[in-house]
């Protein structure tokens, strides 16, 4: 008799940006007359950029004729693109990371869920809370927690993230193995300074631990002395992953492109002690289970980090961030306390609320979807998440509806 | 500590293909004056269809302006190309499989090695033998075998491919959960006729059994009384997954795009032996772990689907089984016996010598590039694959010169 994998049953019944659908669906079908404003799920609105589309273009007609057609590429990657990526985004940064080191894919959604098959089922897990929930539900699935009781899996280090820590969470007193961390953060909008990440760094060292370090947000650091990398730390070579996409900076969240380094000199452990290159086991699942990026767009991708991608791609950011400060400001006039919303697309806001009614009353009075915090973690209670992904416009209008709404 | 999936130290150390290559680039570099003829992976080489490129700049323009970009879509793909999929690929044929029921994914490679995850550890295996690797290898990964002795895993109940039974395999003795099956086959080209697909079929629901069913090469089948999906055959709604992609079909190898069938009859148990629908398992897995496939993509794809993609998707699919036509006669006429070349691309040829000494002797007499059958298994010892994908000339020129070879 086939059996499932029970350990789904275990998930909670649905996923976070299904929930609000539905209640946005809800409030439409009764409000048909209200454009509702979604500052809600972190996805872009802006155009893929000019260089980006000519470059997509140009090879889209590259396999519109048998002399340039390509078929299978490597699965990690073309060598034109893991080559700008190691030199734009890690050696002109000072991190070394070479081409051989990155892994491209098709989303950091898939990379995050899936580097967890290549560690032991009882490997001990950090997670923070607030997180995006992929890290902690691909850990449910493979069987790393126990039961969700009180809002909480057993079986899982929880690192919180509050106002008391500064949205920083401390090292963890209990012991883990893989640990997650995420900056500038999804969803409270936190970054980290290079002080604060060597304690990391050192402390996964100490530990034989590994950081699972997304990077997803750097494009929208302004503040130079912070870490874009977590390869920037000493060490770090030793002790982490790190997870990027151009969902968030160059538009590709329709589109899909990310990807992973994982240095060579990472080692993780058998039975024995023995150590084994984490390099080669990702290689080995990615070649068994991936066949690799569209053509076309990892043409498109690579076109962000020539000299003209890289502006433009910046200045899409730049745009984002001018809505950050928007509704960072608004936010802070109205009374309420707000994270994030510099060097970050996110603003975490204290909404001195259950946050589910807050996301209610600004839905149902000011027709404005946000996410909230409860969703991300129990931590995330009180708490929503505004996403500075629209245009100027939509935020500014939004804005002028909260306002309204909450000063009623 | 940190500690690696031990699963993994099972594997064979690499990949077939990888050994393939390998052996072409030495041969490569001691014979710089011979182009080698590459019959061996089975990649197509031929442009993308003229709708299909159409469709794909169109796609990419409308990512191009704010006003028709597209940020994430539904995990499961849009509706636009899983309603066309539905209506042409089942419905139009008769298999009642609804628009809900398709999963689209960005490889078969991905969705044959991702399934397994949602049924229990310890899920009893059948895979046939000649094999694709990744149904065996996730499954190692995944925990489900013992170690690798005498080329076979333990734990796993292999249903082989034999000249006895005409490559195709007997219902298995040993108790199985989950059967992959694959028509027309990889990598012996055999086809099945309704009659035996229905056995399996029958077997499965006896047993409460799941078939995984790949059928990526159903678009080479011209024989109309073969099944193009195991829908086609009664009861199989209720235990089948089939696995398509597009690219053998409309070139998308280089592209990526593919989809699964899970129907909404399709039930697999816990512990308790209560029944769960597999679609919820499915959905939950693509809605956690993937994104969708990009955007574009899924244009060019659904381009295939128009009356003008379908006449020239099947032309393309027409110049391919000529190649193959020309394989197995040329190789018959040289007095070796085949399998497959027709209603498939691919020609399994018994060698009458070991396969990679067969391979060996194609690659450095004729210079041309096949695959050695041991790399897909036990069964496949003695036996070579050549694929059809390529051009008309390169495929004559490789016959002219293997006959040359092997008959010198």
């Amino acid at each position: 008799m086939i059996c499932i994998n029970a350990h789904y049953l275990k998930l909670k019944a649905s996923y976070l940006f299904s929930d609000i659908a539905k209640r946005v669906a809800a409030f439409q079908t009764t409000h048909p007359e209200t454009t509702v404003i979604k500052l809600g799920i972190g996805d872009v609105t802006r155009a893929l950029p000019p260089a980006v589309v000519n470059a997509f273009h140009a090879a889209v007609d590259e396999m519109a004729a048998d002399a340039t057609f390509r078929g299978y590429g490597p699965e990690q990657g073309y060598p034109f693109l893991r080559e700008a990526i190691s030199r734009i985004d890690f050696q002109a940064r000072g991190a070394d990371i070479s081409a051989e080191e990155i892994f491209v894919s098709d989303g950091a959604k898939c990379d995050t869920g899936n580097i967890q098959e290549i560690f032991s089922t009882d490997t001990r897990i950090a997670i923070p809370d607030p997180v995006y929930p992929v890290y902690l539900d691909t850990n449910v699935m493979a069987g790393r927690t126990g039961a969700y009781t009180g809002g909480r899996y057993a079986g899982i280090v929880y690192l919180e993230s509050t106002a008391a820590n500064g949205f920083i969470p401390e090292l963890p007193t209990d012991p883990a193995d893989l640990i997650y961390l995420c900056f500038p953060n999804n969803p409270t909008g936190a970054t980290i300074d290079r002080d604060r990440l060597k304690k990391w760094v050192d402390f996964a060292r100490e530990q034989r631990a590994i950081i699972l370090f997304d990077a997803a947000y750097e494009a929208f650091i302004r503040d130079d002395s912070l870490p874009r990398s977590i390869y920037e730390i000493p060490g770090a070579r030793e002790v982490a992953i790190e997870f990027r996409s151009l969902s968030k900076t160059a538009g590709f969240t329709g589109t899909r492109c990310a990807y992973t380094v994982v240095p060579k000199s990472l080692m993780a452990f058998d039975g024995d002690g023995t150590a084994h290159p984490v390099w080669n086991l990702w290689s080995r699942r990615q070649s068994t289970k991936f066949n690799g990026v569209s053509y076309p767009v990892q043409r498109a991708a690579a076109a962000a980090y020539t000299p003209e991608g890289q502006a433009q791609v910046r200045a899409l950011a730049d745009d984002y961030l001018a809505n950050a400060a928007v509704i960072r400001r608004e936010m802070t006039a109205l009374g309420y306390a707000c994270t994030g919303g510099e060097n970050s697309p996110y603003i975490w806001i204290d909404g001195k609320k259950d946050s589910w009614g807050f996301f209610d009353e600004l839905l149902t009075r000011a027709g404005v979807v946000c996410t909230p915090g409860a969703g991300f973690g129990a931590c995330g209670e009180g708490y929503i998440r505004i996403s500075a992904f629209n245009s100027m416009a939509n935020v500014t209008a939004a804005m002028q509806r909260i306002r309204e709404a909450l000063s009623a």
